[in-house]
């Protein structure tokens, strides 16, 4: 009988999970039958910008946590998929830094060649996954909102793709009951240009701090102050930038930090990261884990060791991203097939240990990175996933956070090469910092053009 | 053997249904078991404020649509508990038209002095609800933040309490995408003050248009439009408001209206309404109605047609609020006990039907408003509740809306007569145009002070 698989979210991980199939049925696989679950009504997961923030149109939590105006925060030579490179999909070699919409663009056009669309169920939230002893299947429940009917199948897998940057971590500090200002997490944070003049508290130093910080100063801020809970990021920041520790309190619209300083804010923007959030997973299929590069629980970082007809792609923290999911979902689909036999749960265990023993050895981010590409590196040599020059990647990670400390203003004007088909990226048309309009047209053609409503530029 | 009873949501309607077998059990009734699951961290619903909007501490979606500074819009004699007035919870008479917290308060009083906090267990959102045909009952699956873990429980019945007004009926405009303000629904709106000195566009013409514009207005926006699908409010605004008929698309910044006129805007408030929303319930079980004074499947407005062991409180569109919850849970209460029997299945259609058909020929507000004292009238008269002046309340309800269209900015300085006391309420000693301080203690004690950040009126 053929399997079938449930796969829960069409973003990047979903969506290479189903193209890995597909790669493997025109291959001559026998068939599995897919049905991937779409909370949204279109697919690209986070690329999938959404003006909406809180609920969408079915009532259910927005998934995206992109914004105007993003612009890839580091190299797309970086994410490159193997087998659909950006020169293939754009029919030229594009700039290093590409804007979301660009992105998007990308992920979909393999996606689309290899005609999988018909395998998602949009506007589909999961309900509620079971798993049945007696035959070793999952029940899965689904809300279809566009029949608005709640309905349960039975599958041999299911795999978790739902993304883990979409649940915000919202921290409550005194006073925020009666802050007059907005006061809203990063993941609800849409259009820079809703804080043109104001004074602005981003409370975090990890990326969305950076990045958030960065386009608000772009976008005409009038300041920016962060606030960090154990080490400032360091940046060589403009004028109207400052570095604070940790937020005590704000009291009326005057923000108190650790160090007893003060500062007079007009709104407050959480940079305080995402949950790890299943709603739809009972305890003995869920995992637990905060945000870091070996949750445990994971066999090879995807197979759910408790119960391996389960598994999760791209639940680990990212250097590594698009081409990582690539990696786990052909390694998943392998199992799935029987190309890949799972040893026994001791053995598993001890694997998914010793990879933890030393992810909490690593010091510094080159540690880091190369901690993740010996992962994805040991996934591919498993599979017929196309091989690439990891180190490379690698080292074009290092190359790029050397350029932020240089001038985190600039860094995205730099270019790299392909590390799947050598090609140096050109430069971009315009610097980063003057470019106004993220679309995809400006980007691949036309000299940046400004947004409809001119931003002025308070600072720079 | 005692039987199991869960209420989802500790609201006005959950806690008014632990009341009633409180009040029962004081009495010499049997036990029942009684186990309310809360989503929240503290009881109210609704009245429960919070400054966080999108997802809550515990990533799940935000219960609370209230605002600061929100005030009573209807007076509070029509919605007074017939056994608990607002006069023994404050040991004095109070104004007519009380801010949240005092209503709140005021909820709560009730509860406390009954003793009912221990049956609910707080930040626990209900998951799923299965009913087994085997032996009748439910099992309710739940997932408790505080513990972290799913757990499933059987009951003999379920009491679905948890509210209409939380999920976001979110529509779609031309244009939003790139539309350089602020769009948010009423129940992300949190502080008027955030909207100081901005062209504020609402869409909708019922009470969130109306209130939110109100509360704008009072802290200082510059202009407030308000956009209609079918008619408009017509109430005698203030200068700087205006009402448009439907928007049409935004453009940049611009909003254009179905009259061809178009309009500068900062920020865009979609008073839009909500949607019944059970993403824990499956479609044999599931309610599902627009607002409506009579939604259909529901015997007396409460008992599930299709499986009478589940109810509803607070389902309707309201005009009775706190006093209709109340009669409807004293009569689920004794549908429980046995003290009340369900007639058969067509019967209890056919009365359902026949309310059905009535609601269908409301013509104007005051039918509206009898035809739901009416509903209420008929549950009070089957159970121990209190008897009340429901008249009165209806009487009440229909100046109240001659205050309104008298003058929108000051019917809540006028004051009615308590139906349940008879005290005459006392004038607030601050008209609520100038009450600025939201809080229990300057309603309750001192003359109004200023927030902490004081507003400037650009108009009034």
């Amino acid at each position: 009988m053929t399997k079938r698989v449930a796969i829960i979210g069409a973003g990047p991980s979903g969506l290479a999970q189903l193209r890995a199939f597909q790669s493997a049925f025109e291959k001559g696989a026998d068939p599995v039958e897919l049905v991937c679950f779409e909370k949204q009504s279109d697919w690209g997961g986070q690329w999938n910008y959404t003006w909406r923030t809180g609920l969408d149109a079915n009532g259910e939590p927005v998934h995206s946590s992109m914004y105007r105006y993003l612009w890839s925060n580091g190299p797309k030579e970086c994410l490159e998929f193997a087998d659909y490179s950006f020169e293939e999909h754009f029919g030229k070699p594009i700039a290093s830094y590409p804007p979301r919409a660009v992105l998007w663009d990308y992920i979909k056009g393999r996606v689309e060649k290899s005609g999988v669309r018909e395998h998602i169920r949009f506007n589909c939230p999961v309900r509620h996954v079971e798993y049945r002893e007696s035959d070793a299947t999952f029940l899965v429940t689904v809300q279809d909102h566009e029949r608005d009917v709640v309905e349960s199948e039975i599958f041999d897998h299911v795999v978790v793709a739902s993304g883990h940057f979409s649940t915000p971590n919202v921290p409550e500090f005194e006073g925020f009951e009666s802050f007059n200002g907005r006061i809203l997490h990063a993941h609800d944070f849409r259009d820079a240009l809703e804080f043109q003049g104001k004074h602005l508290l981003l409370v975090g130093s990890s990326y969305s701090a950076e990045d958030i910080g960065s386009q608000c100063y772009k976008y005409g801020a009038r300041s920016i102050t962060t606030s960090y809970r154990t080490r400032p990021m360091g940046f060589d920041w403009p004028e109207n930038w400052e570095e604070k520790p940790l937020l005590k309190r704000v009291d009326g619209n005057t923000a108190y930090f650790a160090d007893g300083s003060s500062k007079q804010v007009d709104a407050i923007i959480l940079c305080t990261g995402y949950l790890h959030h299943f709603p739809f997973l009972p305890d003995t299929l869920r995992l637990q884990t905060n945000n870091r590069l070996w949750p445990l629980g994971l066999y090879r970082g995807v197979a759910w060791e408790a119960n391996p007809g389960l598994f999760y792609l791209g639940m680990q923290d990212q250097w590594y991203t698009f081409n990582m999911f690539d990696a786990q979902a052909w390694y998943v689909r392998d199992i799935i097939l029987g190309r890949i036999a799972l040893p026994d749960y001791e053995t598993m265990r001890a694997d998914s240990q010793a990879w933890r023993r030393r992810e909490e050895g690593l010091e510094d981010d080159e540690q880091m990175i190369r901690f993740q590409g010996d992962y994805v590196a040991g996934l591919i040599e498993a599979t017929d996933y196309p091989s690439f020059d990891i180190e490379g990647v690698n080292r074009t990670f290092l190359e790029w956070e050397q350029h932020k400390h240089r001038d985190i203003m600039t860094f995205r004007d730099k270019s790299y090469p392909s590390l799947m088909t050598g090609t140096q990226a050109p430069a971009h048309h315009t610097r980063w910092l003057d470019a106004m309009d993220d679309s995809l047209e400006a980007f691949l053609d036309a000299p940046a053009r400004r947004p409809t409503a001119t931003p002025e530029k308070a600072n720079g």
